[in-house]
């Protein structure tokens, strides 16, 4: 392989990349975008390109190699990504009847080499891929269009970003590649690139679920956070306390275990991993629909009640019966915004509180951990949101991931005291906040404030979050899209890659195309520059532009 | 086959229905609809229920018989469906294990006779259908599942209410039929129901085109009226005429000849006619950046010069070539909001007006027919937006296709004059007015003012419109769902269905049903209740009630 990690022109192309796009903006009314141009979103971290123009032959075929090579993963997502590649291809070409021969395509076969053969989706998995298109001189060992990767996730990320490279031609009909050869050599800056999602405040069907975690893929995002259960429903399917789901909205409004399984499986095929999570002890109040007495009463119903074994059985039993779902090492414990008002004003769990020579506090710690250590013996990492660590740090299990979500500068502080951190800094990382625009969004730093080395490799990375009191099936994937493309370049790129020049200059009409290319795939991303997230345009025009 | 037409219980057993329904909302708070009940949308023209739960097999198996019991169109639809009503099932369930042995199911097999192998698909093509469900005793000879149908698109039908009986049951994990047996003999009122896709304003791509299709099949709407072209951008390919999409808003906002082949294509595999329009004279402003001797002068632009023989050429040329795309044998030519000042203000125009004798008046009506007559020499049947009626109907060629927008009034006109007429009252069936509740889309009456039978017959049908100024792929499914659906059932079902008591009581939870049923097969339909059209849900809650 060509040492891309050594290539002296990296940076020296990175920045004519830069250059041209500004350059063009300037040129163009916006209409015109030059499609000699090629936009990859988010921006590899290592890149050098041409100025030749590829074909790719329709009936590309895939040859594997490696230990890793004859993985069913890897095959289909050859074959997802050839549709998406391929989409207006429909047979033979006028650019096909002029070149009379099929080799007479510049690439016919996409070569794939997978080092490793396992297949273990866990926290850090090896993303890294490196990808090569040009014309085959007949010299070259590499082939015309090459992906090297350690695992299969690494492959996906490859192919998406050849997917990327190649552009349909209206003019011949034909797929091609512009700018060749390109030597990518890529990998992400963080191992945790979530999303969240909410379906609690509103169910959302299992189509959806998928249409988002597809979505996911192009945008390299690699986490999806399942916030499955709140306080308003219990979709979820708990075989070893089956009235649980009693709290579902509806008898229609539930995911059973193989409909989760399924979810997780679907997401692997992806290289995305579901980290699910039981909000305790705030955010319950649902649970108690089909056992009430996980009320302190029926007047006061949350948080769950700290003073019955039965709240802590079954927790344990809700763990036990996720972990057979749900594979990934971290589990989401919740632990945010409790008001423990009900503990004190309701009598047996005052008394019990008392006899526990416990404060509300104290109680609210004392649940927090057990909740921890039956997540923990259960073979989990737990991740609680920043309360917890606000609250008693000290105290807080030395694995416990730290979720920030109020404010700024909660992980420098976590990560001073050697806990993990995850970014959620609600004023730019909250998709429900619609009122911040995709610059705020792009350009919010998960090392802001950070500056020791081996305390940034404490932060996992990021994650933005689509709380579902108003966004249901009908509005999630506008509310989703494009700003969630924005937090994810910031994890997957450098963190250069918006700081030189004006990001409306450099990065901008990148971002238009890549909310375009989701929308010629079938998501529903919204407008770039509407003011609100999620409106709809204000008049007739290009989606390029809009 | 049971003769349902005659069968005395029908009507009896429709307003039990009705009355079920409303009798349900009383008794419960909106959270708890009863899953015994079953919700079809359209409601079938005629139909019986009784009491009967039955389960189906997940390898439900497709038996076919009939001279077109072979089509493509009816296995590729079973697969499809069996992939609808199978969602949730994943392989065997605890009910399976229960029973023990396959044959333990009511429903294994599901026979669909198509009487005709002819696949044409034309205005007025038979969609009727007879569904029989039912438990097999042994002795009857039409099996447990039945669907017979004169052609293929009236079996799709059957398979899309079929769909509807099947309901998964989360308790036993098992797909079950309620209310079995039933018999049900369908067929549509009106032979055009029409859904307008606007892809000027906004340009939507394929994939967001193929997913509108398969939505509207969901509700038995057939015919997508491809508004491809308007003032703002040319996006389809013309071969005869290859600068025509220089007016595409960009390179890659178009549709080449090969992609609007397959919509065409994909649509008919629903059952779904693909009507284009080529709106003249006006409407036409993007036709002249790729051929600017189309505008009167460069700064006056609209409608089409009329003085020139190039523009009828032109004209013949774009007709020739999307009559190999488009073979439904309506076209609809436009003929809306002309304004014929550039006519009158530009010197050479006003000049052959005056060597003509016409008016700018005259001249808009020798364009209209000009058009008509080539469409006709090509073998369609012209529509017109309803001012060429209203401007000159005596001269308008006799097998003109009227088209209202404009108010209410103007079918029962087109009919008294014998032409035949679509009804899009832009009060209650343009989608882009979003202040319209569906109720007022619901009780929408194409033959309101029409009141003799043969004049009756002359309403093809009726169309909601989807104009695309503010709808874009980031929006336009919440803006055509749920009230498109409404629309639907007006023009599929019986005129009387929404007239039994008070709509919101016998209507509304099964059109929340048919909303959430959308959801659930990944359509992004908006909450049924919202203020305005399209709006997210303001707060948490159930589909079933918002």
């Amino acid at each position: 392989m060509i040492p891309f990690s050594q290539n002296p022109n990296f940076k020296f192309s990175f920045f004519i990349l830069l250059f041209s796009v500004s350059h063009l903006l300037v040129l163009n009314s916006g209409f015109e975008l030059d499609d000699s141009l090629t936009y990859i979103w988010p921006l590899p971290s290592e890149f050098t390109s041409g100025n030749e123009t590829l074909t790719v032959d329709p009936t590309l075929s895939l040859s594997v190699s490696g230990e890793g090579g004859d993985s069913k993963i890897l095959k289909e997502g050859f074959e997802r990504y050839k549709k998406i590649i391929f989409k207006h291809v429909y047979g033979v070409s006028v650019f096909d009847k002029l070149r009379g021969i099929r080799s007479a395509y510049d690439i016919s076969e996409l070569k794939i080499i997978v080092n490793s053969d396992s297949e273990e989706l866990q926290l850090g998995v090896d993303e890294s891929y490196t990808l090569f298109v040009a014309k085959n001189d007949g010299k070259s060992i590499v082939g015309e269009a090459t992906i090297e990767a350690n695992t299969v996730y690494g492959a996906l990320r490859g192919l998406e970003t050849f997917s990327q490279l190649c552009s349909f031609d209206y003019g011949t009909k034909s797929v091609q590649v512009y700018k060749a050869p390109w030597y990518i050599n890529d990998m992400p800056r963080f191992a945790y690139r979530g999303l969240l999602l909410d379906t609690s405040r509103h169910f959302l069907p299992i189509d959806v679920i998928k249409q988002i975690i597809e979505s996911m893929s192009y945008a390299k995002l690699n986490v999806l956070h399942w916030h499955i259960i709140d306080e308003q429903s219990f979709p979820l399917e708990i075989p070893t306390y089956p009235k649980l789901w009693k709290g579902a909205y509806t008898k229609w409004e539930r995911y059973t275990v193989e409909d989760a399984i399924e979810i997780v499986s679907f997401a692997k095929m992806r290289g995305i991993h579901v980290m699910a999570e039981v909000d305790v002890p705030g955010h319950a109040e649902s649970w108690g629909a089909g056992y009430p007495d996980l009320w302190p009463s029926s007047s006061c119903r949350e948080p769950l009640d700290v003073s019955k074994n039965f709240t802590f059985d079954l927790i344990s039993g809700i763990l036990s019966d996720m972990r057979k779902i749900f594979p990934f090492e971290l589990f989401h414990l919740g632990g945010d915004e409790v008001n423990t008002d009900c503990w004190t004003s309701t009598p047996q769990v005052k008394q019990w509180l008392n006899d526990h020579k416990m404060t509300a506090k104290d109680a609210y710690q004392y649940f927090v951990l057990k909740a921890q250590e039956m997540a923990i013996s259960k073979g989990w990492t737990p991740v609680n949101w920043e309360e917890t660590f606000n609250a008693f740090a000290s105290n807080l299990n030395p694995r416990t991931v730290v979720h920030n979500w109020l404010g700024p500068g909660v992980c420098p502080k976590a990560v001073a005291k050697g806990f993990r951190c995850i970014f959620s800094n609600q004023g730019v990382w909250y998709l429900d906040h619609l009122d911040v625009p995709w610059e705020e969004v792009y350009n919010a730093e998960p090392l802001e404030g950070i500056n020791s080395v081996s305390e940034q490799s404490l932060v996992l990375g990021g994650e933005v979050c689509m709380w579902g009191e108003t966004a249901d099936t009908s509005d999630v994937q506008q509310t989703i899209w494009p700003r969630a493309a924005a937090a994810a370049e910031r994890m997957w790129s450098e963190r250069e890659v918006g700081s030189v020049g004006n990001v409306t200059l450099t990065v901008l009409p990148r971002f238009h195309y890549f909310r375009c290319l989701l929308n010629q795939r079938g998501v529903q991303a919204a407008p770039v520059t509407n003011y609100y997230a999620r409106r709809p345009p204000t008049g007739p025009g290009s989606c390029y532009e809009q």
